[in-house]
């Protein structure tokens, strides 16, 4: 049933409907006061960025930019919207502002795909400050999201060394958004498929699956359910594991003996217990039967650890179904991704809190490289001339994307190809020893000293 | 900006759109394997389950009932659903019939607010099996997700012993869905609002929020930016941990005396640092000038754990935000919840899988209380007159919902009541030292071994 990636339908209704109103109400709030203040209009500058990688991983995927934009491109308060904010006392000529609001800003982001590290920006907005300030919800909730599946799936993907890796994950998913979203990311982070129908629909993934336990226990025995789905899709794959796994991978045998060159069952999938010796034990048996041609596919509570603990035991799996874990991202469900003001009005901007640093004013991220190995970045300003691969890139002016978004299977390879060029111990799933080295350029950290001296010296009186 | 609930508004596009497709693929391949063997319209029981509760939860909350029963009404394949699965290979007769797809089942289902155990059925949908088979992946991913944060919320509402709990969690959600609906479920765990707009019109949940750090940012000096802010929001919140938290109430005190009589601040909302002494000392401050009606409010970073701890430390906060650890469940991102085939054909239904234990047939759930504690749980075979209060109810009766949902605010408040009727152990945040007791009827452990003994004479060769 794997297809290669096909251009969108356009049939779906209009996933941005509604959108606008999915913000905080605070967002709202300030942009009210923005408005009465005079000060709307005046442009600013945020910066997304994580602040912390999480405890296991060694650097994140960029992703989730290419549905923001479009939103960003789509984003308007119906009437329905505005009925619903004059309810919350909002103002009506604050209203009508709304109901006529476009989103005008330029965007310079991280092409998807993109491994980065902590404090690097992974977008910036340059924009009249209440329409920036307006979109933070939604930016930190698209890059957010997309980035931790992203970055889980490679990490997934580098545990099964080669095998292929399908996304069965959209059940567990948190909402179906988290599923359609979450198996594009994956895709992106090297998944190879997804069981997921509507991801395979919206984004042209491949879609895997043939059958599950019911299928089997629908009928009065296993043997006989086998027989009627082979019969109906010859190349199929078939879960063993309902009863009993071994005595599933024998019925598979004797069908392949009764059914003699009609027989093309492409896999038996194992579903529980140990999947290392059962699958050892299916190998032998199908092998001994001269079906060494039926791959093994396991699934069922996988995640990159178990995956690479069956790998590094030689266990011989053709091919991973991965759910739950991935799609939750389960050890890291969420990252600390913000979204700062680093610039208002000409002037750098800051919070002066300790442990929560923020980088004022506009920057670019350089990624030097030795003989095809990254072996560092440096933050700088933006327009400093230095040396390496500047990763931030414009992609909206004036509120219109500068170019369509490449295909998800070039955002895939851009990936594959960006985590290969980064130093291995990065790749490995343990915490590098070393993290990977993001410096900040002479400039910026002179810069950075001089609002910090400015805004204390407005805004905190001298300890006594 | 809090106003009462209020009825759902007709203008949102209709969010059921393109939900038929939301499925896993191998419903599809299995659905139309049994139209071609002549079982798709042959009557099945599914029931969906916990297989266990995450380690940090001794009950979780049924929650997603609601928007599940609005998606099966309205689900349809539509055309460029037919379009898109043609190009998968589906047959045309296979396409014809999905084309004209309604889903006529019935559902038994535990009443959103209900607290449940391991093994429970939280609804139970008699259908023909192609169309039970079909809403799997919806209904795990519905009830599964709504659940989850319902009964993170719960916690997080316990810890905070009375003081109100705001949901702050949409930017960090998996999701727009994810926040939309987690916005819900934790209102249904007993958050008193969301920050999260979206979830305010779509559910008429109280909206709350009034500035960022970047409003504070934006001005020269942060007293500037609070004079303008309280001039245009009298009664608001003022955020004050910008620069420096104690120097940022001092000026709320310093804008009290300013202002006289007009300053209405309602609160300071403290953000970072060390939430304890920077509350006590802000009490202190706010206290000794004369301003102990403005409330203080903690948000940042916070989870069920860090409050009970800050309210046993006796930190003099009026209420929290609490946003990425509830709505993510942070320490329980998923649960193992399943859906599985207990009868076909009016025969009981199970897997034989050693530790995936699924009890057959239609069942009923009784829970008995003495004292107006609940003592334990019963799991009957379906029309057994055991004692007690049967848990599971009719909802939907030949594809059409018996009754309107409840308001919002009763779903909360039948939660709020249901929770306090459980042994107090088990409300406590730590894992309870007995779990509360769910038993399984005689009548049903006996069908069970009849129905195991049955398939396993069928299905698995006696061992040597």
């Amino acid at each position: 049933m794997n297809r290669p990636n096909r251009p969108k339908p356009t049939l779906m209704p209009s996933r941005e409907q509604g959108i606008a109103l999915f913000t905080d109400l605070y967002e709202l709030t300030m942009l009210q006061a923005y408005r009465e203040l005079g000060l709307a209009e005046r442009e600013a500058v945020f910066s997304l960025f994580v602040r912390r990688l999480p405890p296991e991983r060694n650097f994140l995927i960029a992703c989730g930019l290419d549905r923001l934009l479009g939103e960003l491109e789509a984003l308007r308060f119906g009437p329905g919207d505005i009925e619903y904010l004059a309810a919350q006392s909002f103002k009506p000529d604050f209203l009508d502002w709304l109901a006529a609001f476009r989103f005008t800003g330029t965007v310079h982001a991280l092409p998807e795909g993109t491994p980065f590290f902590a404090n690097e920006p992974v977008l910036e907005v340059i924009a009249p400050i209440g329409a920036a300030q307006l979109i933070e919800t939604l930016a930190i909730n698209r890059v957010g999201f997309e980035t931790i599946i992203a970055s889980k799936a490679a990490r997934v993907v580098e545990a099964a060394a080669g095998r292929p890796v399908i996304d069965f994950g959209g059940r567990r998913a948190q909402g179906h958004d988290a599923a359609v979203e979450g198996a594009r990311a994956a895709f992106v982070g090297g998944a190879a498929a997804t069981s997921n129908v509507l991801a395979g629909r919206l984004y042209g993934i491949p879609v895997a699956g043939t059958m599950a336990h019911s299928f089997v226990q629908a009928f009065t025995d296993e043997m006989e359910a086998f027989r009627a789905f082979a019969r109906i899709y010859p190349d199929t794959t078939l879960l063993v594991d309902t009863y009993d796994t071994v005595e599933g991978v024998r019925k598979v045998i004797a069908l392949a003996r009764e059914m003699g060159a009609a027989f093309r069952v492409h896999a038996v999938r194992l579903d529980s217990g140990d999947l290392l010796a059962l699958s050892k034990e299916a190998r032998r048996l199908l092998d001994e039967a001269g079906l060494a041609t039926v791959q093994i596919f396991a699934s069922g509570g996988l995640d990159e650890r178990k995956i690479a603990g069956l790998m590094v035991a030689g266990a011989p799996i053709d091919g991973f179904g991965v759910g739950t874990d991935m799609m939750v991202s389960a050890d890291a469900p969420a990252v600390d991704i913000v979204y700062k003001l680093t610039e208002f009005a000409g002037e750098g901007r800051m919070k002066l809190s300790a442990q929560k640093r923020t980088l004022p004013g506009r920057k670019q991220v350089f990624r030097t490289t030795i003989d095809g190995t990254a072996e560092g970045d440096m933050i700088a300003r933006y327009g400093e001339p230095l040396p390496g691969e500047p990763l931030l890139a414009p992609v909206m002016r004036d509120g219109v994307r500068l170019e369509p978004s490449p295909p998800l299977a070039a955002v895939q390879a851009r990936a594959r190809a960006e985590i290969a060029r980064l130093p291995r111990a990065l790749r490995a799933l343990e915490p590098a020893a070393e993290p990977y080295p993001v410096a900040i350029s002479p400039a910026l950290q002179e810069y950075e000293a001089e609002v910090r001296e400015k805004i204390a010296a407005r805004n905190v009186q001298p300890k006594a």
